[in-house]
């Protein structure tokens, strides 16, 4: 940003009326619950990767108003003279637990419970949901074209398709996540450290008088470090060519034998196996090949699958803007109150729309890991104060279709919820930018390679407990 | 931002490390045009809304690198330490040209155009394309979305499913600017005056006993304001009665007449109607309705096809992402040299993407509009020191076919790119976002219904003059 921005302000206004309304009522101080849970997968994936944590983290930390903003609000003539200050005081208080970044996550889980009186639960919404929606989105996202990879790099190039300056700068650090090896964005790399990558453009060829002289220019300056993009005239024509002239010319008197070219346009495919037979030919074995231009998970299988001779891809705008599906679509919603005496009371919220009803109460969120495989075998939804017992069989059932039940043996629960803030004070600390992504790779390699697929994917399972369901069905008969 | 981010360092890596070896081969100074443009219309529209110049101006102003950059730079150990020095003093000192914001503009364009030395043209390609990409995608949209509406009030709700915060908060504004009546999103109105507008959410009327003690609240608490969202348990059994009984209980008696209700669930054209009927019955005749829920400007359309009773819709993702193609694909090429005696070399980029090949040099873009009609006939790139005489008849011939001729007769030729910088300054007084969203309106209402249409719609001329054509073709015979 050119200046600094109050983030609380980035709310919904109707958060503000809301609050207001909730202030005059008596009801500010009332304890509520919500969950910022989603409901689909987006591209049919079997599973979603958690992010924004870190960002949600420090925006609550920050949460306040200051007199600009609290003059903005008297400008609009619809606030509470002793709301606007309350607003003065106003702070982060509440109790917030959350899924870890870099989790595998499943339609209908609680990635974040906030449990807050109703004025600091409600505010929070819109950006717990951006930081959320939009890091899991483009880590979910990179985690597919990673995959789609097979171990070749995959690097981050879209900021200059963004959709604006954090979508950039962010969504690089998400990318990161699901498994890139950099970005080209050097701004990410100065505030979070993915490391920064990239050589030239195609105006750098045009600048010099030829191509050998830009080639040659360039790998004078970076003989570490020279990939030489090859397609601004005619890639097997010139462009090969004259890069092998340029190695030849400069690298090889410097004994160095690692070096690359960078193909952005024409047929990948063909252009990679003609030109990994040129530079072999010319003994350039250790020269890698990297391609970008307008791929995705799909179009890299694609190219595989045909043989192309590719070493790393750059991939701009489909990931960074998760163009096939650009939208996460995380909810955040009421699930229970709280009275002064601390007696919860669920809380549901009904829809014609059957898939939008939501899980009522204060809940809390297992995984079962098979003892054996070290497997994901299904996740478990129970009430906040119900324990699982991972000693003995426990009887699963579809909460959709009761009828489908499962045994699980032999495993391991785990919560996945962490606690973040209490009373107000955060008590998380947050895993470095790579321990996030390690700890992702490792728990992707928990799910059965089913659920990884990319068209139609195993559904896993993520089942209520029979408490848990008889209170959400009791709510369902009694609240239409 | 929670902190204050140097955009200098949002730029592609490479822009950097082409910078050094600029810097290293003595080119720093060698003068460059380059132009920022786009080759098709996102969603097969017939035009696009050109936004964003304001943030760029704001970029290019504060261009710089501070100490923590430099030092972030050296600890990277790939540039010189002469380079990195010349850093600290690092301005920009050219000229810059540029499509004022809300114009509507065509594929293959100059947007912007930049003439500086080669390190500055080069280090604001990512910034200028993002700012660029990001806000004219969302312009576009918008405006799309706000013509299926026909006169109906567009608000943007999209903040929690944008891509980042500068997705939502810019977004709102590139929305305004398309000719959405305002935004969710308060940092937005805090910021850049776009009203921000909103209610309730159905967690307040989850938090109190009733629906009715809900409504009734809301009213009591807003009455010049209400708008009731009536769909959190039955639409029709239970929400439109309770509004109605609200309104009689609280507005009546204080002799208000404007109020509203906002469906957000079910099937929109019969709940509209229903409810439409039964506010009418009850004497709510003025009482708008209000529709969300995945909306855009084909389901809009539809909905206002079948006869849907609206006045005005909260379109949410679908607009803030641009879901249905979510890039907006501006490219930044160079298309000339200039030597230090003035003479001026146009360059061009081959591909064997034939679209993909650049209109080379250093040029100006008129658009005519016929003096009967005052509709845009056609628009015009020319030499830089070419002029047109509008007084006589003009023959243009389309460029990829050129014996496709057209003569215009009784026009107005008007050039569509202002000075923006000269010489480092800025000479460019940015109209007010008002200003900008009227200026919109008012150049869309110059194109024909062909050209505005979703689907197939007509295509406009953007023609090279002979001059024009005879350079690029000249480069294209020789530069293979």
């Amino acid at each position: 940003m050119q200046e600094k921005w109050n983030l609380t302000m980035l709310c919904d206004f109707y958060e503000l009326t809301m609050a207001n309304g909730y202030f005059r009522k008596g009801y500010q101080d009332k304890m509520t619950y919500f969950d910022l849970f989603f409901r689909r997968v987006p591209d049919g994936g079997g599973f979603a990767i958690a992010a924004g944590l870190e960002q949600l983290i420090a925006y609550v930390k920050d949460l306040h108003f200051g007199e600009e903003d609290i003059a903005y609000l008297a400008g609009r003539h619809m606030f509470d003279q002793d709301f606007l200050d309350y607003l003065r005081q106003f702070r982060f208080t509440g109790d917030i637990w959350a899924v870890p970044e870099g989790t595998p996550v499943f339609p209908g889980e609680p990635l974040v419970t906030v449990r807050a009186p109703a004025i600091q639960a409600q505010l929070v919404e819109t950006y717990a949901l951006l930081a959320l929606n939009h890091q899991s989105l483009i880590a979910t996202k990179a985690n597919r074209v990673v995959r789609a990879a097979e171990g070749r790099a995959v690097m981050e190039f879209g900021a200059r398709r963004a959709q604006g300056e954090s979508g950039a700068v962010i969504g690089a650090r998400a990318a990161y996540i699901g498994g890139c090896i950099g970005t080209a964005t050097t701004l990410t790399d100065q505030l979070y450290g993915v490391p920064a990558l990239g050589t030239m453009a195609h105006s750098w060829v045009q600048m010099f008088d030829t191509q050998y002289d830009a080639f040659w220019a360039y790998c004078e300056t970076y003989p570490q470090n020279a990939v030489l993009l090859v397609d601004t005239y005619n890639t097997l024509k010139s462009g090969v060519p004259d890069a092998i002239r340029a190695f030849n010319d400069v690298l090889k008197p410097l004994g160095i034998k690692k070096c690359g070219i960078r193909l952005d346009s024409g047929d990948i495919t063909y252009l990679s196996k003609e030109a990994r037979r040129m530079l072999d030919e010319a003994g350039w074995t250790e020269c890698t090949i990297t391609v970008s231009n307008s791929l995705d998970e799909f179009l890299i299988r694609d190219l595989l699958v045909q043989g192309a001779r590719v070493d790393a891809f750059g991939v701009g705008e489909r990931m960074i803007t998760a163009k096939s599906e650009p939208v996460f679509g995380g909810v955040y919603k009421l699930v229970a109150v709280e009275d002064q005496d601390g007696t919860i009371t669920p809380k549901i919220k009904i829809s014609e729309n059957v898939a939008k009803i939501t899980t009522p109460h204060y809940k809390k969120l297992y995984r079962f890991f098979g003892n054996d495989t070290g497997k994901a075998i299904a996740d478990y939804l129970t009430i906040h104060d119900e324990t699982v017992d991972d000693s003995a069989p426990l009887t699963i059932f579809d909460p959709d279709a009761t009828w489908k039940k499962k045994t699980v043996y032999n495993f391991t629960a785990k919560e996945l919820q962490v606690p973040v803030f209490r009373g107000g004070e955060c008590v998380y600390v947050s895993p470095s930018l790579e321990e996030i992504r390690a700890y992702c790779a490792a728990q992707v390699d928990t799910l059965w390679d089913e659920v990884k697929r990319f068209d139609y994917p195993h559904k896993y399972y993520v089942d209520l407990s029979k408490k848990l369901w008889d209170v959400k069905h009791t709510l369902l008969e009694h609240d239409q």
